[in-house]
């Protein structure tokens, strides 16, 4: 267990646009920063950066709601056209109550509007999630692996809500080079008692540390968490995705 | 938006008995790893540091289960005394299957056996949550302020799982000196497009950044958050419990 973490912004990544590739965007700015990469480092990217890079963005004046997403979103005052992608982004809709969509994307998440998002998007677009956020970090890895010659952890983040709290916490979409459960079970503790069932999800708290430098409209889409090394390893952000036949709140 | 975050384990704290004041064992461990301590600094502590320290502690030779407990515990392997418990704390059962308890604590918190833990702790004994963990944030926070003439603010924090995601995450139950959600509803994003619906659980994300330092079985039960200090201000952890009428998921 480290003593000391630490978190650094990465400040002046330049705007994505679709073909750019997300690695070396934030290689660029932690290279023009000066900022310090070393051995066991995680970095930690923005979703939106992801997404804008890989081209997953919608321009609404290509989409022709159902006669669903037009009832739904007249009642609630939401638009239309939004509201269609939120539908086709969704693989099963799991809440849709007082104007809220609460949805399982293909991937498995479970978040607010199956990751459709139009904020810090051009007017009359919006973001999808990555197709595979898992691939987008492991090629953001090799690239920033490639720049700086050691090996890091990279993780692609988004703020998701959750039930019985307010606010939305960073959790971690996609993972490479890190082990993202902590497996305690079978340890001790210190009354050599075995600890039973602690699995300790650290890409989501990597996510939510990193969030708190990042912010939403900070225009920082990337910071580097140094001494979380002891974590370094294989592992994939699906292994976060509670399965459907273990999860009680479906 | 800070630049930069440092997160600190606090070393060498005692083991809390009943009677002692968390705040000055933590101030106390502070001060001999001499560690910095400024204005504007948070300061997280584990629940299990805070609830043993107020007595917040059940010896199970004391308890006399219920036919109910009784036969949960001979259903599941669980044990009686420790069933028994979770079902004085719960408010409500939210879920109960698979051996698996989820409940309402009278706090409002929605979580695993009513946040009845055996880790820890001596055998034959449990800890139970805080009785009012804002309460014991703000007795913690008026003891570090005095001992280090500065303004900090105080979490006191355990680890939640969520539904849909595996693993659990640290989270703030008690919170004082500090803005516990950042709410950005109206601010404008990088396109100049005002944000809707985020509001950012901040006293979370800081507790997940402190449990990477604080880990389960190193015996580290705080830390200090440096680089935090926009979300001084006041308030208190219940505000981060949704109220049961807007969330869809009870």
């Amino acid at each position: 267990m480290a003593t000391e973490l630490r978190i650094f912004a990465v400040r002046g990544i330049a705007e994505a646009a679709a073909g750019d590739r997300p690695g070396a965007l934030v290689a660029d700015a932690i290279e023009a920063a000066q900022l310090p990469v070393a051995d066991g480092d995680v970095i930690v990217i923005a979703q939106k950066l992801v997404s804008k890079a890989e081209g997953a963005v919608v321009a609404l004046r290509d989409i022709s709601p159902s006669a669903e997403a037009r009832a739904w979103a007249g009642t609630y005052g939401r638009d239309a056209e939004v509201t269609e992608v939120v539908f086709q982004e969704a693989r099963r809709i799991v809440r849709m109550e007082r104007g809220v969509i609460i949805a399982e994307t293909r991937h498995g998440f479970i978040c607010a509007n199956a990751g459709v998002d139009s904020s810090n998007v051009a007017p009359g677009h919006v973001t999808l999630l990555p197709r595979d956020p898992d691939g987008s970090a492991r090629r953001a890895r090799d690239i920033l692996e490639t720049r700086f010659g050691c090996r890091v952890a990279t993780i692609v983040a988004d703020t998701f809500g959750r039930p019985w709290r307010e606010g939305v916490v960073n959790v971690a979409l996609g993972v490479s080079g890190l082990r993202p459960l902590d497996d305690l079970r079978g340890r001790m503790d210190r009354h050599g008692r075995r600890l039973h069932s602690t699995v300790v999800a650290i890409a989501d708290e990597l996510a939510s540390a990193a969030e708190l430098v990042m912010g939403k409209t900070a225009g920082v889409p990337a910071a580097i968490v140094r001494g979380a090394g002891e974590w370094i390893g294989d592992g994939v952000g699906t292994a976060l995705v509670r399965p459907a036949e273990m999860d009680m709140f479906r």
